[in-house]
């Protein structure tokens, strides 16, 4: 089991007549998780401004054990039923911190 | 002049035999930019695990202003000059927060 954190990007295209129905999930799901789960670091989601149907989400879990139980909570189940047909396309993208800097 | 914050995604890609030394520079600039720089919120550099020479950074600035400073900042133009050589490769995506949440 990795202690160190896990760091993914998901990279999301969301059927555009479901993007507002979309945006609201997505809100709910990531104020949750950090609020309720203390293995939840950072969630960032962000549109790109040119086609703001694709969304990027950096994700920050503790370590592996933090992200696996996230991804069995209830309001991850919630958002991850209630999306699934306003999901065109999802990419997972592993990727490894070399520097991570916030305002406390 | 924009109050609301400025959020982008650059992605770069970093000559292979420069790679160590860019990630020394760009950690350096990272702390330097949220330690010194009140407008400076966050940033957030992750490398592809499949990939490392493929760099991403999630960037956000208070305000438009904000971002003008740091790109006059001795720490950045530091990087930027020192750096110059080695990134092969540098896009610079706009994009939209929708929801950022992060523990404190």
């Amino acid at each position: 089991m990795r202690r160190e954190p896990v760091v993914r990007m998901a990279e999301l295209e969301i059927d555009p007549h479901m993007l507002e129905a979309y945006r609201v999930l997505l809100t709910e799901e990531i104020e949750a998780s950090v609020a309720l789960e203390d293995g939840v670091i950072s969630l960032s989601a962000v549109s790109i401004r040119d086609n703001p149907n694709r969304i990027r989400i950096l994700e920050v879990y503790a370590d592996q054990q933090a992200y696996e139980a996230h991804l069995q909570t209830p309001h991850f189940l919630k958002y991850k039923t209630a999306t699934a047909g306003m999901v065109t396309s999802l990419t997972l993208i592993e990727v490894d911190p070399i520097a991570m800097r916030a305002k406390p």
